[in-house]
């Protein structure tokens, strides 16, 4: 995004003609920017429901009823849209549940705001087909490669994030000491657990993750 | 596959080239159920490594280096492809985890023998993929239909499996009472972030399931 979205060159004294030529690429840029944002978000849902890897530039050319030539003018290959594709998953989920969280105080209500959030994510939810990172690290996890990579690296920031919360949790005495790692995994676990349960009409999920995140923080 | 593998029709005093055309008929049918179980097994991988849903009969058939109308004739159509591997997945995975843990004494005993022949299911793997239900149910829980049907419905006989273990444990006084229900959605949903964390190189992914399963079998 940052290559099409930077400010243009400075104006360099070119003569009028070139003036407006630079004016009209810069209007072409900013136009491109905006088609690459709104295709984008458009390919994360279709990534949710279907799987990153059904996504080709010209499913997406399709599915969008433009020409393949246009999306690949955006993204030039697969792997980039794929790429594209995870990092507005990423800014999207950061939006609605890490960020919001922050407002409470670290430790035990933080952790508790990054559950609820996380669970009205997965509920509402944010993506058609339910959790981005649930849908896709599943089928990625055996297909080594910067998309498998990226999915894995977002995926330890977020268990990391978890295990940050529980660290001062038990740091500030709120809860007795625990293995804060395995906390982590746990919550994570039961959260990605839960996505499913809800997609295959389980409507106490949300109630079971309360229940075990409940019982990890108890002040024992 | 018990259409293909019924017997053949007792004979009923045809003529003699009644009877050689039937047995010709048998030996085929008996060749086409043999291929179709060689296939399937096949497809079954590619499903763990790729997802059921990148899998149609002309994949398949490029994939093997046979006609697409030989898996055709096999198989008729996608959905009874996914149908059929489904079922060969569902077999191989009661083989090597469900059965051997019968072994054990209903309980603790057998909870951990199920837990441990999971370990091997997912680490060795049986199939290249890991597990078959967290590759294609993350995948499927957002596809309606009687494939997502069918992998709920087996995936539920898991989770039912594991509860009524647990369910054995409190009776028998092995443990202290506990939310049986909660306990066995927890021990899958660890087993299955334990399978995407092997894939992802996770050294102690099962050190993890281990730790969790302790904790819960605790006599508190």
């Amino acid at each position: 995004m940052s290559e099409r979205m930077r400010r243009p060159a400075p104006d360099n004294g070119l003569r009028a003609t070139g003036r407006t030529d630079q004016a009209v690429g810069d209007r072409r840029r900013l136009r491109g920017a905006e088609s690459r944002q709104a295709i984008t978000r458009h390919a994360v849902d279709l990534a949710s429901l279907e799987g990153l890897n059904g996504l080709s530039l010209g499913r997406l050319a399709t599915d969008l009823g433009i020409s393949k030539s246009g999306i690949q003018t955006l993204f030039r290959t697969r792997e980039n849209l794929h790429l594209a594709v995870i990092e507005t998953a990423e800014r999207l989920f950061a939006d609605a549940v890490v960020l919001p969280a922050l407002d409470a105080a670290a430790g035990t209500a933080r952790l508790r705001a990054l559950v609820e959030h996380w669970i009205g994510y997965a509920e509402a939810p944010l993506f058609p087909g339910g959790c981005f990172w649930a849908a896709n690290l599943a089928d990625f996890d055996s297909r080594p490669g910067p998309v498998r990579d990226r999915l894995a690296h977002q995926h330890q920031g977020w268990v990391a994030l978890l295990a940050e919360e529980l660290r001062q949790a038990v740091d500030s005495g709120e809860v007795a000491d625990l293995d804060v790692e395995l906390a982590a995994f746990q919550i994570d676990a039961v959260l990605m657990a839960a996505n499913t349960a809800l997609r295959l009409g389980d409507r106490d999920a949300a109630g079971k993750v309360r229940r075990v995140v409940g019982e990890l923080l108890r002040s024992r």
